[in-house]
């Protein structure tokens, strides 16, 4: 968007200069590069005013995050799985479809899932003492420069334990306990670009540690501050920075500040008629700018894409300078895509302010679907099918049985909203009529969105495929719950925790033949290593197909077991998370398919990426933060 | 796929000896990663061996090039435009469809657009004078070292020659003229993985310069040799290296080497049903290792995908170690994706060995088609909302009113072959009828493949939304024959130097609302640009949309003027082609969608991807090759 100076001069219809007018009247949204000489370009949105007030108004998450989300556990303060005075357990609230529910099966599913009983109750720190909390520690010449910005910050032992953790379930364990290591000692709330570069600025002046922190849904330890760590850490939180910059309609993009969540991002955009359809299942709280640093995938990634392929614009600012391209186009061959540089870099380069993503319009039709099978090969062998046709919707999942008895147990009390699945004629159906065990049956859920028309082409076509794996339509109702309980598992570990239950997820993509053994083996190996290590119930191990690509599927574990008697539980888990994984990669899997590798996997990453990939890594973050100000350790 | 040794050691089930041994019996093809301890895997391919015949019979590029291609202009020997004896328009040979064809319009459109005559014939090099070409400089210890590896090797002048340029404007202009400036010492053709790796080994070890050689088909000058280089050049030419090693029925997925060619890939793949379906213009002789390091794009993109969506594994052999995953998966969050690292990096950082590529079943159907729009304007409003509507067939391209001019030039005679499209009552249709003028109308080819339903019901589709941009289907011969002159297209510009007429192409990556503008300003910058140079007639610029996407759309630009009176063509082209870069940055454009970027566009790097940007591309550089061994200093 330049000419050099070289150039010959002067202000006709073909001059650079004139060029240039012509690009600034036409598209006022462009950015001029920083980098070309006579950069002449609109100036950057004024900051947003400093004095418009916090809080909910201007998105979901406030700066005193608090008040509205636990802080030793998952998700809204309103919001828990409890056993009420019956003895039944419900969900409080009203904030999800399963708000103020009872489930009636769920206890019993507990008891004999996990051999677990109520009477065990374990406890757990109601609040945090702000005595078992180090101090924050920074420097009067810093804390001088950075009153001077006007950013808002906070020293509060509260604010910033809150930053100090994701939630892998050690990292929660341990506020449970009470037990705090290395946390930040100062918390930040930059509202705009030139607000991070003033932050990175003095950082880099004070020799500070810069840890980014969008959502905070990490589970990979990547918000895990480094205990050695000496340097003052700043949880540089990215949530007031959470503007839609703007909409363009007719290239179908939108210009969004890092900070903003997904719900916030979904129901913004939506006011225009428009979507991104990125909808991780942290996506009431994970951050654009997590999502880029992280390599999201969302649910229905078959029509909208991951998240490499929704980005068309990236503004990161590191200790070098500001990272971004010069143009917003669709596809480019000029050199190394740096963009790759950025997505995935998990908060170890810099801090990604500015995004530019594809949109699309709001579908005008939705509509939910399952299919039983017979059994997981079946159904896994329907999955591949739908693949290879490249005709699958946009969301296909496959349960295994143990998964689907769980979603079963989950099932609310108030029958006129959802269909009993097993009552009844159906049950009689499918288990007697057509000879499914119910012990073997898995469920596949499915949502497909577009135009009416061609979403019911869409689903003829892949129920037909089904029917050919011996699969049994089974209803909307039962696709819709399937999703519905999507953001509701998360609190599950808050409940099991009170119960000596412990558990945790983790993912992995693989090709299509390595689908079946990978997920026999791992779920056969956690519980063998469960044995070995001494856990006295059998645990509950059970996978998920969440995503299908040409050449493979994501998979999903979770995996729980009940403590009790252990004296390390969460070693005891550690060993045999670890062990998982090692089983996962002995399976053809991957390290991850998008949880990412925080501190959790880097023990792996020489391995998945070779030497010399790592080196590139490695050689990478030299250049960009040479003093490891974005010191959260992730990755290298 | 490994485990750690600090795992329980033992043989049974769980353990990790087990792991490997169920791996590497059910999955043959896998490599283990060389970085795991204990790997344990399948050992590497033999090398093909060094006694089978070289030549065609393995591949359609031979050793010695110059046999079967032109030394010093575009494709096969047997295969140019020429001036019959009756002075007319005729393609040579039996190669190509056109081939044998009279083309009796096309003179008096060269005559007319051009103002030349074929009385001025310029004169060219008919062969190379060896006494012309600089000595092969290399030391007595690098060619007994070299020698003893039995890699094939050649210090001929002629293969020299033939390796040291791609096929820019100038760089064929000095060949026809007999200039040779820094030209590779020698020649080698590894033929397997282990063979590239000696040669690594032998660069390092006695400071080589090594310049990867693929198809040659580079048009950003990527492959001319830097003049100032002192140390030995060695020309890698991968064509030899050129087998498919396994094709995975189960995961649609084909290990290849890298120095395969299009056409034989898709051939080779096509005897067991399937296709890769990448087919870049330069498909009969670039190849896979070309198209990895260039991010390179496909006709069919919207079926099959650029490279970097069908690559799943790559490998790579640079000065540091052999880079690749340990995996072979679709898609995995492992950090920032190495696989960007090498996709673009030009030949700076290594050698591609070997690719792992998504393939699919041939279709069972493919049509062709075209529409004739009364203007640009509208053709390319349709082709938004073909993109818009997420419904563009594999393959989509608009061309100006100048190219559907040009497209009509190159009509051969035989009628019965194809369909003239403005004769008799085709011609009376669209222009009286429909009004449409001849000199503003241009015309949309589209192909549709896959299965015969759906593609006639995309089909349907598609025409439905050209006409409501009044566009008017104008046959499927219109469609074919614009997609057959593909590969002959190329030929013109060594008949055009045969005439004083220099030509090139470029093209760019766009947003959707810049596209207009940008066509019509490039190309008015262009004739502005003649005008002020002293290009005595107006010259031929004209310009295409050849790819659609979501945000955007890729333009493609032809530029060709006679040049008689102009004492330095080269440099005068050279200007103007700059300064059409320019206009497309100005407009929103990018420095390249596809050709990348070599030695022609390094001076732009900076602005388009930020100092930054650079810095992080030159970091991976300078840990990957600290002392330069592929030295053909593009990019950077």
């Amino acid at each position: 968007m330049a000419a050099p100076a070289e150039e010959a001069a002067g202000s006709g219809p073909g001059s650079p200069s004139s060029a240039r007018r012509r690009l600034s009247i036409i598209s006022g949204h462009l950015r001029g590069s920083p980098w070309a000489p006579g950069r002449e370009g609109p100036s950057p949105s004024p900051c947003k005013a400093r004095g418009a007030p916090a809080g909910p108004a201007s998105g979901s998450i406030p700066k005193k995050r608090q008040e509205l989300l636990k802080w030793n556990g998952w998700g809204y303060n309103d919001s828990k799985f409890i056993f009420n005075k019956k003895g039944q357990a419900e969900f409080t609230g009203r904030r999800y479809r399963l708000g103020g529910m009872v489930l009636p099966t769920f206890k019993e599913w507990i008891e004999k899932t996990f051999g677990a009983s109520l009477e065990h109750k374990s406890t757990s720190r109601a609040s945090l003492n702000v005595n078992d909390v180090p101090p924050s520690i920074i420097s009067e010449e810093f804390l001088q420069d950075l009153i001077a910005t006007k950013i808002s910050y906070s020293q509060d032992a509260e604010d910033r334990v809150f930053r100090a953790h994701g939630h892998c379930l050690h990292e929660i364990f341990a506020l449970r306990e009470g037990i705090f290591r290395r946390i930040p000692d100062i918390v930040v709330w930059p509202v705009c670009h030139e607000d991070v570069v003033k932050i990175v600025e003095l950082a880099c002046k004070h020799s500070l540690c810069i840890i980014p922190f969008g959502g905070g849904t990490s589970v990979s330890s990547a918000l895990e501050c480094p205990e050695e760590e000496k340097r003052t850490i700043v949880s540089l939180d990215t949530s007031q920075m959470n503007r839609i910059l703007w909409i363009d309609e007719k290239n179908l993009t939108a210009c969004v500040e890092a900070g903003i969540v997904g719900q916030d991002l979904e129901k913004q955009l939506a006011e225009s008629g428009f979507c991104t359809g990125h909808e991780p299942d942290s996506m009431e709280f994970s951050s654009l700018g997590g999502w880029v640093a992280t390599r999201a995938s969302g649910m229905k990634k078959n029509i909208y894409g991951n998240i490499e392929d929704l980005v068309i614009h990236i503004k990161m600012v590191t200790p070098r300078g500001i990272v971004e391209k010069n143009c917003q186009v669709p596809r480019m061959s000029t050199g190394p895509d740096i963009h790759h540089f950025i997505m995935g870099s998990e908060g170890t380069l810099g801090v990604v302010t500015e995004v530019t993503v594809k949109i699309r319009p709001v579908p005008e039709y939705q509509k939910y679907g399952s299919v039983v099978f017979p059994n997981f090969e079946r159904g896994v062998a329907c999955l591949r099918e739908v693949a290879k046709q490249r005709c699958a919707p946009a969301s296909i999942r496959l349960v295994d049985n143990a998964q689907f008895q769980f979603g079963h147990a989950l099932k609310p009390q108030v029958a006129s909203i959802f269909t009993s699945f097993l009552d009844g004629l159906k049950k009689f159906y499918i288990t007697k009529f057509k000879g499914f065990d119910p012990n073997i049956l898995c469920v596949a859920t499915l949502l497909f969105e577009g135009d009416r028309e061609k979403v019911l082409q869409h689903e003829k076509q892949v129920y037909d495929i089904a029917t050919k794996f011996g699969g049994l339509a089974a209803g909307e109702d039962n696709g819709q719950r399937g999703y519905m309980l999507t953001f509701v598992i998360a609190y599950l570990r808050d409940l099991g925790l009170d119960y000596y239950v412990i558990g945790e997820s983790f993912e992995t993509s693989v090709p299509w033949d390595r689908v079946l053994d990978l997920c026999r083996n791992v779920k056969e190996r956690i519980v063998r290593e469960c044995k070995e290590k001494g856990v006295q119930f059998a645990p509950f191990s059970t996978c998920r197909v969440t995503q299908t690509y040409d050449a493979g599927a994501c998979v999903y574990f979770y995996f729980a077991f009940n403590y009790r008697g252990i004296s390390d539980p969460i070693h005891v888990y550690e060993q045999i998370e670890r062990a998982a994984r090692e089983e996962i990669l002995a399976n053809g899997g991957s390290l991850s398919h998008h949880h990412g590798v925080g501190k959790l996997r880097k023990r792996w990453m020489k391995e998945s990426i070779s030497d010399v990939g790592l080196g590139m890594l490695r050689s990478v973050k030299e250049y960009v933060d040479p003093n490891n100000i974005f010191g959260n350790k992730n990755l290298l």
